[in-house]
């Protein structure tokens, strides 16, 4: 069962017109909410994430927050876990013919949910693998678009190589992943790229500083190298659905002693923590 | 009538999948082809950049040749004019589920013919006027691909100015326009950016290079500042819909004298030779 449009419909019935602008230009925005024991995790941040999206790419939010929060619910109930995670998709609608300026559409909204399931602590604990890679993404990657053909290919030469995720540097700086942010440790101190335009405003990143600090880390958000990054302690990646994952090789090279650190394992148990007491 | 995936349909029945990775990932190619006399323009070349930008993002070019050729002369047959733009893209095909990553899938071919009314000479020759912008786009723009949320943009703050295009600069130097190439004309030279990640190689800026050496200019592929552009003899945009445009006004300054300049008037009776000795 998704929803689309208004519809409760079986996902293989759930069809668009060849004239969504999703269609012809990725003209659209997403969220992607985790939901644990049956509870949206975050919900507000991630409606307040979707409407800076939306107010970018100047697409008028088509619900409220209650009436997004209605069609949630809704979904979930026909979840058969309580763990799922909600994409939900926003494009700018329906177009008579295909022409790159706009008008007044009604937009067109999908929503799926999935089960969620969290990588047990052991497997965690062994670590991943990535690579790097320029990053040749735009230069608005603050907005969750759906223009993601970059990001696409990121994650196939990830899979054809059996890593985890593709580290993305610009002018030798690391920015993020192409499906999460990245942060290291060197010296108790935790370093992530700062928000702006170059990376998306993680929600998980918030809660992965919040949980850092909490195990005593010094948060400091400015820019870093890819050099340092080869030569950290400790080295994360965040997304709503990955958590904070702890990286033991890059590109081919061992991160510190290649075996997960001191501050992931706190941050891990800080984090579930987070999930149990979300409102 | 258009084409989706084997059937000729109406328009308004012409749906896809929303797990379509069109949809989702804005995962696909696109080419628009002029018919002239109700003949197809170029056709050769448009299949060859095709195959590059299909290659490009590694989705199988699900036909032939011959198999493009059959489809559009019957979609063409159904057209009220002979003078038509054929619009054809192809997405990676539906998945199952949303990942980034992909498998090997079908891929979704959408296909429609459009009335096209090229600009009379005398409506032509009065100019157009265009704004600049710092170009945010991706750095694959030889791929001519759906992911085109940035081109949209332009497109509009373009509409909404009363613009006819918006001209593009990375690091101070003119790259193309949102949705054209750019030339500059300075004392009997034709500068262009030189083809390669930053600007789509045009079917169109081919023809207006073949012009512009038949009318006596010589041709520098190179690149150039936008303190350049603005202090040009003649500047030009050119793309397959366009055929080639002469600007007179940027960012609100004059181009030289504010009227259309000469190289473009013989520019313009060349490319009509051009259409007319089509094969």
């Amino acid at each position: 069962m998704v929803y689309l449009n208004g519809n409760f419909i079986a996902k293989n019935k759930a069809s668009i017109s060849v004239m969504d602008r999703g269609f012809l230009f990725g003209d659209g925005v997403y969220e992607v909410i985790p939901v644990y024991n049956g509870k949206i995790f975050r919900l507000k941040a991630h409606l307040k994430r979707l409407q800076k999206s939306l107010d970018s790419v100047k697409i008028p939010n088509p619900h409220t927050k209650s009436e997004w929060l209605d069609i949630f619910n809704q979904l979930l109930s026909h979840a058969k876990t309580d763990d799922q995670s909600i994409y939900f998709q926003i494009t700018r609608g329906v177009d008579t013919q295909r022409k790159h300026s706009f008008e007044s559409l009604t937009p067109t909204v999908y929503i799926e949910t999935n089960p969620l399931i969290p990588k047990p602590k052991q497997v965690l604990e062994q670590g991943f693998r990535v690579i790097t890679q320029p990053d040749i993404r735009w230069s608005r990657c603050d907005i969750k678009a759906t223009s993601l053909l970059a990001n696409t290919l990121y994650a196939q030469n990830a899979k054809e190589q059996k890593m985890e995720e593709v580290i993305l540097h610009r002018d030798n700086i690391i920015t993020e992943g192409a499906t999460s942010n990245v942060f290291m440790i060197k010296d108790s101190t935790l370093y992530t790229h700062p928000t702006g335009v170059n990376i998306l405003s993680g929600i998980t990143r918030d809660l992965a500083m919040e949980s850092a600090q909490a195990c005593g880390l010094t948060i400091n958000e400015s820019t870093f190298t890819l050099n340092k990054l080869l030569n950290a302690d400790e080295v994360w990646i965040s997304s709503s659905t990955r958590e904070v994952m702890p990286i033991i090789q890059i590109d081919g090279r061992t991160v510190n002693s290649g075996k997960v650190g001191q501050y992931w394992e706190c941050v891990y148990e800080h984090y579930q923590h987070l999930k149990e007491a979300s409102e």
